[in-house]
Formats: C-alpha cells, sequence, structure tokens
C-alpha cells in the first residue's frame, strides 16, 4: 500500500514527521511511503530507503489559517497530497497539519461515503482495559441525534474491523447513566441509539468511566464534548507525571526510590501515551485519511502510518460503504 | 451561622454524613449543625457535640428518584433541610443526596436572585496551580449563551469572595483557543464575556489546560459539558493512582521503592482529591445550597460544611444580589 504524507504540517514539522516516515518506511517494508514537501524541505531530505518517494507541492496551509483558503491553495501539501488518494496514486493520506484542511480537503476530494451525513474524527483512546473509541473529536462541535446514532455505526465497524473486537460495545455519553440524562440531542440520540438494531448499545457512560474502559470498546459523543473531554483527559495525565516526576526528585530519598520504581511508573506512563496509538481516522469519506494530533513526535507518525496500514488492509473504508448501503435500503 | 445537614442523602449515608456532621461541629465551634434525618436514623445517633441539634424528617428522596415528586414528599430531608433556611432557622444546608431534588427544593423554597436566568452548580476544581472554579457541573445541560455570561458574573463573585482572588481571570472551556472555535452555543457566549466589561475575559480554554490552571481563575461551560469533564478527569487521577500503586506492588525492589516515595506520592494524589474542596454551591439562589458528591465521605462532609461557613461568612449571596441588581439597572 503507498502512504501520501503530508511533511509540512505540525507542530514539529517537517524534521520529527521524516523522521517517523522514514521509522515507519523501515518497520513496513511493505508500505510505500510518498513524502509530500516544498521544494526547499524535499532538497534537504537525507538519504530515503528505497520504498520512501517524494511529490512536491507549493505551500503550506497554516495551523490555524481560515479552512476557506484551502480553494485557493491546491498547491498546498495536504490538497497535493489526498489528491494523490483522489487520483488512485496512493491509499491513504497522513498529515498533522490542520485538522480543519485535512477535513476540508478529504471531503472535497474523496467525498462523503453515500449515507453518511457527516464524517466524524475517531481517537483510539488509551483506557486501562485497553484502546477504545472514542468520536466525534471535533469535526462535528454542533452533531445532531441523527449524526450520533451514525457516529456509533461507524464507530462500530473501525472497532470491529481495525481493533478488531468481535461484537463492540456502543456508550453514549453522558452526564448521568440514566437514560433521562442529558442535553436534548443526547437524550434524542439515546433513542436512536437504542433503537438501532444493528448495534450492541449499552447505554450511556459517564466522564468517569472512560478511563477504566471497562463497559463499552465504542464512545459516541459531538465534536465539542469529545474534543474538550479527551484533551481533558490527556492533559490530567500529563500533568500528573510532571508532578510526580518533580516530586520524586524532592530528596537524596526520593531519588533512591524513583530508581527503583522507575520502570514500573514508565509502564503506566505508556499505558496512556496517545502517540502510541497514532493518529485518528476521519470516517465517513471514500478514503483513509488519518488525522494526527499537531503536537506529533516521530513516534506517533510512525504510529499512524501503522493506523492508516491497518484501516487498509482490513479494507475499512468499503465496509463502511457497504454499511451504509444496506441502511439506505 | 446554622447549617441544616441532610443525613439521609448520599450513597454512604447516614453514617459517613453523620461522623462528616460531628467533624465540622468540633472543627467550627461557631457552627450550628442541625442533622436532618429520619426518626429511625435519630434515634441511633451517638453522643452529640452541644452545637449539634436534631430535626426530624418523614421520608428520603432517592438517589435516582423523579424529581417531580419532590413536591409529594414536603416531609423528606432534603425539602426539610431547605425549608429551614427559607424559614430563617438555618443559613446554609448542605446535602449529598439527589441533585436534581436539591436544585429543585433551592429554587422553589429559597427563590432566584433577581436578574438570574437559571442557578448554576459551580465546583472548586484542585488544580496543579491552586483551586480553581468551574462551572456549570450539571444544573443546565442546555445552557444558552446568556446563560454562559452570567455563569461568568456568579463565577467571577464566586472567586473573588469564597477563594480570595482578587481581580479572577474568566475563561470559557472549548474545542480550541481562537474566538471562531467552540459549538454555535460557545462561538456566540464567547461575545457576549468580551463585551461585558466588568470580567476579566481571557477567551477560550482547552480541555488540556484545565488541570494546570495556570492561565484562568473560573472556566464557563454549559451543565452537560462541566459534569462531563470534571467526571473525566477526576476518573483519570483516579484510575491512574490506582494502577501506580499495583504497580509499585509488582516486586520487592518496587515495594522497597514505594516507600521511599510514598509520603511524596500521598502529596500528590491530596493535590488532585475532590474531596478536599468539599461540596458545590448552587450559585444563583437567595440562600446558600451545598450539593455534594454521591460518594462523599465524612471528610469531604467536613470540607463542604466549612464551604457553607465560607460563603456565609464572605455574605456571598448579598455580594452576588448586590452585581445582578446593578446589571438590571
Amino acid at each position: 500500500m503507498r502512504i501520501a504524507l503530508d511533511i509540512m504540517g505540525g507542530d514539529h514539522a517537517p524534521q520529527e514527521i521524516i523522521n517517523g516516515g522514514i521509522d515507519a518506511a523501515k518497520k513496513y517494508p511493505d508500505v510505500q511511503i510518498i513524502m509530500v514537501g516544498t521544494e526547499e524541505v524535499l532538497q534537504k531530505l537525507p538519504e530515503l530507503p528505497a520504498n520512501i518517494t517524494t511529490e512536491q507541492c507549493g505551500s503550506v496551509m497554516g495551523m490555524d489559517e481560515a479552512v476557506d483558503n484551502l480553494m485557493k491553495k491546491k498547491d498546498s501539501s495536504i490538497f497535493v497530497a489526498t489528491k494523490l488518494v483522489k487520483d488512485g496514486l496512493a491509499d491513504a493520506v497522513v498529515s498533522a497539519g490542520s485538522t480543519g484542511a485535512q477535513m476540508a480537503a478529504a471531503v472535497l476530494l474523496l467525498g462523503r461515503i453515500k449515507g453518511v451525513k457527516r464524517p466524524a474524527i475517531a481517537t483510539v483512546l488509551p483506557s486501562v482495559a485497553g484502546p477504545r473509541v472514542i468520536l466525534d473529536m471535533g469535526a462535528n462541535p454542533d452533531a445532531d441525534a441523527e449524526m450520533l446514532d451514525q457516529f456509533g455505526v461507524m464507530g462500530k465497524i473501525f472497532a470491529k474491523t481495525v481493533l478488531g473486537y468481535e461484537n463492540p460495545h456502543i456508550g453514549l455519553l453522558s452526564n448521568g447513566t440514566e437514560e433521562s440524562k442529558g442535553n436534548k440531542t443526547v437524550i434524542e440520540a439515546h433513542q436512536l441509539l437504542q433503537n438501532n438494531t444493528e448495534l450492541n448499545f449499552i447505554g450511556n457512560i459517564e466522564g468517569r468511566s472512560i478511563i477504566n474502559g471497562e463497559d463499552y470498546d465504542v464512545v459516541v459523543c459531538d465534536g465539542f464534548t469529545g474534543n474538550v473531554v479527551v484533551k481533558s483527559i490527556e492533559g490530567t495525565a500529563m500533568s500528573l507525571f510532571a508532578i510526580i516526576k518533580k516530586e520524586l526528585a524532592s530528596s537524596l530519598k526520593t531519588k533512591i526510590g524513583a530508581m527503583l520504581v522507575y520502570d514500573n511508573l514508565k509502564n503506566v506512563k505508556k499505558l496512556l501515551d496517545y502517540s502510541e496509538h497514532g493518529g485518528a481516522p476521519l470516517l465517513g469519506v471514500k478514503g483513509i485519511s488519518i488525522i494526527c494530533h499537531g503536537s506529533s513526535n516521530a513516534y506517533a507518525i510512525m504510529n499512524a502510518c501503522r493506523a492508516a496500514r491497518n484501516c487498509y488492509e482490513q479494507g475499512f473504508v468499503a465496509q463502511l460503504g457497504t454499511a451504509f448501503a444496506k441502511k439506505e435500503d
């Protein structure tokens, strides 16, 4: 398979993205990486493995640039990379650049799967019980109940095909477990999900249950809530480790103690490390577009390439198409 | 001052609530605690300090009972306790029972402060930089932009009078720092808060910034998002400590290390312990009503009594009344 990697997007672009692409190419010899970058950046590339090629672009969409500008910047890295997929020259696009621009490029160039109201960003969330899926992570801040129901279907197929969960448990994020709890949209979505015979819907999930991951495999929410909640969890875990690190360096006694427990604390940190799970696929478009954290390092990019490879190998897009075609009947 | 303590409400009622009330009575001799309970529970009370009295009620509102039942259960502990405040026989009510019932009793019996569209639940959130305020925590899952603007004003006065922050920084929880980010309501609220000359509004706050608490003193959000986010943060911190504990018990080496770092890890845990900050006041009603976590233990109840005492001593309700009277002019 072929991955168009936007080496211009992200807080640590181009260096970390390039390194991540090289690592992915070495780890997955069956994958061909097409690095999309400006002339200046391509000229400075180090010697590359044989399974990396390059494609030149003329500009970059800024992280905070108005998405509307995309149509004026058809030579931008994300436009060029996504167009490779549209033209059949790549099987997936991976980027850590502007999420808005990447989504717009995907919808515009690849198009929506028939029957899908709105594409959604699915994030693989590290939980105590293993990887879980949460969607939407920000594509639809004002998702309505029908969209939330569709997110359940898309999340199910993702959890099944890409994560390998046989009959995924779908939960709805709410401010209480009772079906009467929620804002108006969530209360309405609860009914739709409950009546959706294709889904193994287990009801509402509270914020505190997300991280332990015991009850559910997929949790559905609007893009505003998903973004805020995942960033809150991530921030809490990161801050906690930072404080613990500081505390353990506070005296000779704690420094000795820290040496003895170092490996174990590292295990815990790794468990909740978001970069382990790579990027977040945009579900519902006719192609694979993996959205990475703006702050992605090489390791996160390598894992995002692995996610793209998984989606491709499992025929995720085709399976989604089949599921929604059935619903249209 | 006098606190009506609902000893019937909460997952660990009545024992933990009674113990918390006794601890508060001992710690704050200037406070009189009125324990509100059923005959059966009052009969079994241990010997009480002189500054505790009792008041009998006839029933209890169940944790998941429909709030509408409150009007049929005027002898319930929360109704009786709140009525003591209404009748001038207590200055504050503290409960760990059904949040919905407590809110309904407060609005019904104490009434809204003139000018306040909807009361909101304010939670004191432990952050790395010290206590912060987040509201709404669940009273208004569908808060509109005008309500969010008012939450900013109520949060400011709470942070100023009760937490002692001179000129509190107010942030708006959103899925990005740019003012264009948010759902429709949040984007609209951003403009109202920006134009509110009484507020030191610093713009949008992302989920990941909540726990470090550096940029803001008060963070405003609707009751759905607030509930989900605070529970997510709480769940993440608790789960992390649980995993660390397990890891540190895994071998002799880690057990020795754990002994050396025990006090320091306990410091970190205490920093993020919600029970340190007691209950969440319902802001915007004409009286003090402190809503406690359903899972409150004695320590949390004692701290909730302290929060009630702080609100009373700082004349919080009167200050809120003055602020909204000014706005009405």
